[in-house]
């Protein structure tokens, strides 16, 4: 395995058809690219639904499980990192990821949104609005410590991809640009 | 000591003049109500300022740092609680906390708001306007998991009195009806 | 409450009547001097039983607890900090301390005595004979990272007293000297 | 990738020449297992060279960083998780490792020891003499919360096989029996 980005899938333990679906597809593409996909590895909801995504398009996948065993690890996880942290885990999920993604999501995702713009990384929301909140983070500019909203899978590759992410630089600066 | 209630004050490291000197009125308050404010520690904005007000009324002070020394506490912290953790510790700050008040600030302050929210806690903003983001948390009646608008320390302090937080049972069950 | 020192009490959670019965005389002593007692905080073992010799002589105890909830706090801990993050908390146990008194206990006890070695802690063995695995850091002079041996709760605190821990320095800088 | 065993390599950020040569071997065989390495990350010692022995033969490496950020990562490690949690991160290390080797190492490698037996791990010594502190773990028959002696990295590899850990089970389950 060479080198690769890893790309972090937000969202919630419980969603809809159409959000799972989502998650899937850009789980997949994110396959596609030879990316990892990064998420909180449990089996339910956008984390499950991701995952497989990425596995049934042959790529490696990271778990960040709260819990301090696997028992409710997805199947879809390669990798389960076994942290037995509860909620705290939230912090490794974001700094471990280049680039994050939030899908719909409750509280845990919101919460990981925030930490993701507090260590200074590009927060892409997929199809999830979060209102005027977090709106100051908008910049017209992409540069660290920036949200952008986007509607599709297809479109957060395409943001990916211009953030030139496959620079070597990232995987060890962190650095989008 | 008796028992006592744990009220938690959160904020930006940054605050404007009057966010700090509402903080300070805050810290003062909580210590005349016999409670143990807990912030998150650090000799800054509203931390520093909810913890004088605590410590020139007479109170008790906890602070729960991120960092692995206590190189950045405030001095009126009576209790240094030195976690090495980074942001992981804002999930301490609000599990420990029986109500967690939250003062404005920036995506850290947010993140302890969508974390307080996930572990059911009653969460006060005061003087602060999160917009639409949290609003599913906004109840009629007020329950664990609750978001609850207020203008003023005494609109806080009233809330929490009404909240019966001086009942035993808060201490040790987290319920606050 | 003035500034004072926090001494960390570590040992078993199941632990033989003899121990707990010296680890209830350390409580009561550190609760003399004025210090703060920190320990795990579970209503359980060394835990328990310093706690509750803290404050049967009028002391503060700090419970800092594995669990996301104070269900299996001891009674006798007035500040229990939750950190829903097991073990990991070990870590904050030590950190917190400005010296550490390990009692006898099992892997969990032997954990935080090499941890409070790693962060350069002053621990001091109650009883405990950890043999010559850790023997690198019993070193002629009583410095940071030094490894102490006593028998009785009496000695432990004659010993805390010679590290002039009185000193105001101790609170803020974590020397012992 | 099929899903795998991860085995961690525990030890020294400072080694010595042969120590750091075991370690690079016992990388270079658990990689030609198809088994992955985890360690903590880091580009020096035992972390540095075990990573290099497991990439120079084709293995995948995840390291779990004590760092907020990737700057001290060793360049052999395909999975940087950063953790910002310090010694914190020790827990991670040995609860997602289905198998932990301890190589020799200072307070840091004995707190994992310590904290993989506590989580009921298997632990295997690689040419570490830990004397009588863990001796009550040395047991007859092989089960968790077991600590092993070996001398040689070969000894610890026909070790992790008669676990059986090949099985499926261990992967969801951490049963190694």
């Amino acid at each position: 395995m060479n080198k690769s980005i890893i790309i972090g899938v937000m969202g919630g333990g419980k969603a809809s058809p159409k959000d799972t679906n989502a998650a899937y597809r850009l789980g997949g593409l994110i396959a596609e690219q030879g990316w990892i996909l990064l998420n909180g590895g449990r089996n339910t909801g956008i984390m499950d639904a991701s995952a497989k995504g990425a596995k049934d398009h042959g790529g490696l996948t990271v778990g960040i499980l709260p819990d301090d065993n696997p028992g409710r690890a997805s199947k879809y996880i390669d990798i389960p990192v076994i942290t037995g942290m509860g909620s705290a885990r939230n912090c490794i999920n974001v700094l471990t990821s280049h680039i994050v993604v939030a899908c719909p999501g409750g509280a845990g995702t919101l919460s990981e949104i925030a930490l993701a713009l507090k260590f200074n990384k590009v927060v892409i929301l997929m199809d999830f609005d979060v209102g005027k909140l977090f709106e100051s983070y908008i910049k017209p500019n992409i540069k660290q410590g920036t949200l952008v909203y986007t509607k599709t899978p297809e479109e957060v590759i395409a943001y990916c991809k211009k953030l030139h992410i496959q620079k070597e630089g990232v995987l060890r600066n962190f650095d989008v640009f």
